[in-house]
């Protein structure tokens, strides 16, 4: 599979790739991403999770909902059953930045990779909506997978 | 409008702000990203692009087609009728990686720099996709807001 | 889990509940609602019934298809493959009203509770759109989960 | 218009009522419902507002987004611009009940009762789903249209 | 325009077109398509519309919510306000045929053309899912716009 | 089950057939059809193929994508992860007709017949959509099952 990119037939032509020969395995993906803002900001968010409005909260929903979404996003994304999707956001004061990260499961023929690395993106850029009004100047970044388990491609540990 | 999120109201609860009083204007928004990957990737990715499958063009189109889905992702976006959504990627060699720049337009009380955001966001993400086999370490990076015209809070250009 | 709400984890962030250790079985989950209208509106359903516009019918297909809706709506739900929807409507001349019962089955780790009783939710709310023109006062009421079995917690049967 | 559903034409075919020659005015709609619970679910959500997960901030986020999906819901609903969604819940600890009230505004031809409705009516779903694992007997009642103005029919408050 | 695809821009990349400078003008297009079954078929079809389940009626139901997921379904589309859509399917005997003519208006800066040849698309394909258990050799033929009007480029009547 | 329609019950109600009694097997579905153009627009896409945008590449995944979207579109429809979607487009000069074959795999209890069709229709519609500004009398034509493999019915091919 090395030096192939197998969302493409012999041809050239895109195709949704067929796992309708692959075992059906407990999969995990786990993907991380921050945004990075301005301290103001960051000191905003950190005011309102505990007296007003939770900048956090709203993104982690985002998250979620966005990982069932992957398959209506990503052209050649099978449409799965996952069966479970968790994201953490936490505020890095030192950094002015958000950390997010997603893990996703599924038992299932294919993996979770996007479906966690679309959580993460949903999510931060949740946060941008969110904050937008007082900090146009943020950057997302970072955003990759760090971990992913399960399927004949064995386990992947990011460097 | 300064030091405070409009997405919540005075007790802190999540709003969809009210956008029934702006007047309805022409507005713009451009955003950008970057996917960075090894040099190998990039390699075929240029090769695919004039004999084989072309990642680019797959996620051009995905990144138009998530454009049009960013309320459906993003808790607190208005839904909007987009006059106008582009969507341009390019290899660059010498960093190993994908440029995404994406420009939406409409006529509307509200602003369109979620949906450029979003296109650029799914843009990338597909290349993630589209190259996972052979390059799980590539790394999203670089989201940002880098223009926006019209509107109350006038002409934004990103530093 | 008696006494806990299992869509927070222990530091109360929402989560999405991890079902992969749990087992697939068959699981069936009904469901009941009604609105409540004038006589007079429920004079135009019946009659429209047999000679024009059936608004039951409507009602039963968007309950259906909202069904499938489900996991785009409700924030923690898990996406799954439906094995089967029914939804019955009936009109109640005695209580000028009409009577929903959705019935969702499926094979999988979790049940399908909210499946049914979005069923109901969203053919009760056809029906008030289909008749709102002649009756705004419409009432919704007595949406309850009725019947569930499957699954380790067993079967449950409203009193 | 009275004593005649608009969503059928003269042979009782279901059809999008026309609205192509109606005014766009400023349009305002209020609709409220309740979920009916045990006294010791209520006082689950009441704390787990103040020192865990918000039952009610997740069902406020649900309504929100559930507003923007009436269209893709309710079949003959036209797809609308929302200019304003908000959504509040309340915990009535002497009821054991969460009160809900959605208001949505627009400038359109047609009106927002649907999505007002909507918004409710995926809030109280969404409490029932965070709720289920302790008290799958709540009961949902008294979903209707509270105030609408707007339009050529004017304003509507319910008695 | 003559000779140019107007979805690809200079350099042959694909783009939503941009309509921000059009004038919003009042625009309608018909659409007309059929499906060819077997005669036995055809009468199912019409037993059933008097004494059973309504096939044509489920169908121009799935036409009219088609319509609204244009946007979601061609990926140049732009997202759309539709005033009006109305799904007209008769049993043509004589052909053992359903005959599918799809309307849709609205006040944009595009039209509508694609929108209603997909209202009537999903109107055949929701007869085939119908009907394909006694049936499988349906066919669906002489899909096309037979009527466009309003925008700069005039009227146009099928031949 | 000859001579009636699954999608109903016996007092002619629609419903979504229960598959839930059914075995999961291997499933395969392959859909045809096609859509006619003037030579001149053929000539356009023949020669946009290798120079310049690429309108079969686009209704390509159009058409993937919409194998994706069959169970919010035809109403009684099962949801399903599908494990395979290729969609094959080749242009014929002789006819001035782009020939679409698309074909579905899953493993589940229930068929992909839809999926296979509506990627088909959706592929075509799409040809339509990219081509319209310099032909608008296409015509889609000749969509039908040619093959279908699992499940207890057994295999069908078209005569």
């Amino acid at each position: 599979m090395s030096g192939e990119f197998t969302h493409f037939d012999a041809e050239g032509k895109a195709r949704m790739v067929d796992v309708s020969a692959k075992a059906e395995t407990e999969r995990t993906a786990v993907a991380k991403g921050r945004i990075l803002m301005s301290p103001e900001t960051a000191r905003l968010i950190r005011e309102g999770a505990v007296k007003k409005g939770d900048v956090l909260s709203v993104a982690r929903l985002a998250g979620i909902m966005g990982a069932k979404r992957t398959p209506d996003l990503i052209p050649l994304c099978h449409p799965l059953q996952l069966s479970s999707v968790a994201v953490d956001l936490t505020l890095d004061d030192a950094e002015s930045a958000v950390e997010v990260t997603a893990t996703c499961k599924i038992a299932a023929r294919t993996g979770v990779e996007m479906e966690a690395l679309t959580a993460v993106s949903v999510a931060v850029l949740t946060v941008y909506d969110m904050c937008k009004a007082v900090d146009k100047g943020m950057r997302i970044s970072d955003i990759r997978l760090v971990h992913k388990s399960g399927g004949k491609s064995g386990t992947y540990e990011a460097a």
